[in-house]
């Protein structure tokens, strides 16, 4: 099940990064490169920290062939990713909650604490997006005002712990732990939930 | 002895960030990703680059802990913290040399040669600072004209490992290495002490 | 014969660093960090995601030791260095084209399939600049028009690898692929041949 978990955020991922880069008006290799950075990105980072070897897409080599193969695709005819593009919220927010729970359920694999999964789940989930935006040279995020985000992921990481301790099995726990991450994202997203500024 | 070193250094540090990130009224996510990437992000590149594995603060859980809990306290109080402000040199320059000296130890542990040591010092005691900036999207201290840094390091670390060769006992060089670095930076900022510019 | 071309690799690439910080009149350490994070960025990058240990400029100590000797020199005597310069572009090809071939042919020492290994040698050829960009703070030049980069990697990769297949030799695998590159990179900058944007 992760495996397929793994492969849709990969393809959400590398969509959202084929439509940023596709609007911002670059070639083909900016685009697979953006495409690649927000697909592998945070889930390299994941495996370096946990040690994980080989690299998911070194030991998933199609997943590198299906990004490549969606920039020049996206970077030839972006039609269709600019349609994408008016929904761009939504290939997101995917990503975000598919990646999240991959990292969760990757650190318990390799025996880290509920903790240090939790804190792996938000990064696997985020991570591509900020090198994304630090290689764009872009304002971070981090730095407007900016409906929830990695709290989505956060408490989402919870939830899937939570869920898989009362034994409901595995799917329930994944599928509980992704609405949360994807309904809180979208709900942020409409609503405008925003953290408010500490308070000097 | 390095263990109360590096506890130090990871709270000195999370101080440095928390103030840095209230200043610039970011929400309680923001501060809490500032404070994690000063105070963890040196070692965690130092423990990557020497494949030391855990990572520290994956083995040390209650370092996680403590950054985040000071980093909500500071987002909902952070008189405190704006207070500490006026002194901002000071975490900066505590969390600059006990870093440096985990880094010079660590690496001697794993084998290094001296320089490599010595240069993993100078990386862990500074690289948080760098990518703390280059999330912040700000002009890069490399490329103003600023007061030593990198350089009370470098100085420091090899000022450690002279000491070492005395056999007066680790406590001393680490006291020693301690000495030069702090001093110097903090002189250097009293001083306004600045490295020329290449004369091109 | 890999370990003179990584050899020459470090050489023309902090080279290249050092003509570039010294052109923006930063100090010796400023020009050392960035000849280093030029000459070792994308050769550390391929270790890591490679694991491969110890890391390449700590298996070879001297590398370090040249390019900090290179950065005191250039700091203190930037004419020559400013000389080279106004033929800045061939460090740079010679860096990439080196670089490039030693991320191919590592990977597949480890193992890694011809994509992978690909792959390898572009981010390795090219890693190190886009970190100074970053570092520099400037608009990435995946945002400008540019002649082409990565992509003189990418080909000369394949070419490598698809005249290793013929048998006649690493040495002549390494010259063609060495060639491509280069070559690639000289023309792209004398005749500004640019990849189109996506057309939106």
């Amino acid at each position: 099940m992760l495996g397929i978990i793994e492969f849709l955020a990969v393809v959400t991922s590398a969509v959202y990064g084929i439509v940023l880069a596709t609007r911002k008006g670059l070639d083909v290799v900016g685009v697979a490169v953006i495409a690649s950075v927000i697909a592998f990105g945070g889930g390299t980072l994941r495996d370096v920290l946990l040690d994980r070897r080989p690299l998911f897409w070194m030991a998933h080599e199609h997943y590198v062939v299906i990004v490549l193969a969606l920039a020049v695709v996206g970077s030839l005819m972006p039609r269709p990713f600019v349609w994408l593009g008016r929904h761009l919220a939504l290939p997101d927010a995917l990503g975000l909650a598919l990646y999240s729970l991959t990292g969760v359920a990757f650190a318990l694999q390799e025996g880290a604490s509920h903790l240090i999964a939790v804190l792996m789940g938000v990064i696997t989930g985020t991570f591509g997006g900020v090198i994304a935006e630090v290689l764009c040279n872009e304002i971070p995020s981090l730095f407007r005002p900016m409906p929830l985000y990695a709290t989505c992921a956060f408490l989402g990481a919870w939830a899937y712990l939570g869920v898989s301790h009362l034994g409901w099995g595995e799917g329930v726990a994944l599928a509980v732990g992704f609405s949360v991450i994807f309904l809180l994202r979208m709900g942020a997203l409409r609503w405008r939930i925003i953290l408010p500024a500490a308070k000097v």
